[in-house]
């Protein structure tokens, strides 16, 4: 079984790359994580009419077991695209299963900080500016020096901007222009 | 005129999302940064044949009077598709043209961290993981608390990873791990 590892991006069908579509195509079998599923398959749903895919509860802080009975379910297809919210690069459940079966390729995706700057036609960060990028649980105290903090995973107050709802809200928030 | 910030990845032609590759087909004229222009070129070679394109020098430090100048030359253009490197969020010329024009709409592009992760088949961030964003010069002494840095514009040593050469080089470094 080659398994590839599939960015999809912030869940428009358009900001899928090249690349992406054609490896959902390829794939035997798509895997969704079920946590993210309305978006992925709003993304995605043309790309899988007609193929099998199968919807993957994520265990709650990568429980090993359950990625490998995933495995097993998966192992006997020939392509399995394992489909990713985003980029695999930031907080993805897709190297939880890499680390039990080595991927044959991993695809970036649109983040959802890039995917909510281009909406506000607001750039992140110039000349030598600085960025965290964090969970909005463990980055609101830590370097207090960067310029902007770009903050997953959940809410935050007066940011510059923000994007996205519930658990996938992304907000970027200036130093010093915070609440 | 109708600007248009697009961003095209990191040079490889499928990692163009679809609305990308639109924009660019539906530009009267595209306008490419020199400094990066084999790899823009190489990227969007068949997009942009027999289409109209400027090569556009890129004044230092964003000096204003060359991006009016660029303006004037622009201005009698429909549709105008500045194209950029990676994602126009992470230090991109393009918006010291969009302080001048406000653009029609901005367009996200795979950055270059994450094009280099997914090439490693390793991630960037997982679990609550933090990550510093920062050009070399100015990230290597910043943020001593951060799980890993992502140091763009320039090599650096002991990478856990990193991609491309010379100003275009991406290093992802882990603390601790480090020199």
């Amino acid at each position: 079984m080659r398994l590839y590892g599939v960015g999809i991006g912030p869940g428009e069908p358009d900001l899928l790359t090249l690349r992406a579509v054609n490896r959902i195509r390829e794939a035997d079998l798509v895997v969704v994580p079920y946590s993210s599923r309305e978006m992925t398959l709003g993304a995605v749903r043309d790309l899988i009419a007609g193929k099998e895919y199968l919807l993957f509860n994520l265990p709650i802080r990568g429980k090993k077991e359950e990625y490998e009975k995933l495995l097993r379910r998966i192992r006997e297809y020939d392509r399995v695209a394992y489909v990713v919210l985003g980029d695999p690069a930031f907080y993805s459940s897709f190297y939880y299963l890499a680390s039990l079966h080595p991927p044959e390729e991993v695809v970036p995706g649109i983040t959802s900080f890039s995917w909510c700057s281009a909406l506000n036609k607001t750039p992140i960060v110039m000349g030598i500016e600085t960025a965290l990028i964090a969970p909005v649980s463990s980055g609101l105290s830590l370097c207090p020096k960067v310029d902007v903090k770009v903050l997953l995973k959940g809410d935050t107050e007066n940011p510059l901007f923000k994007c996205g709802s519930g658990y996938f809200t992304t907000s970027v928030v200036r130093q010093g222009k915070q609440g």
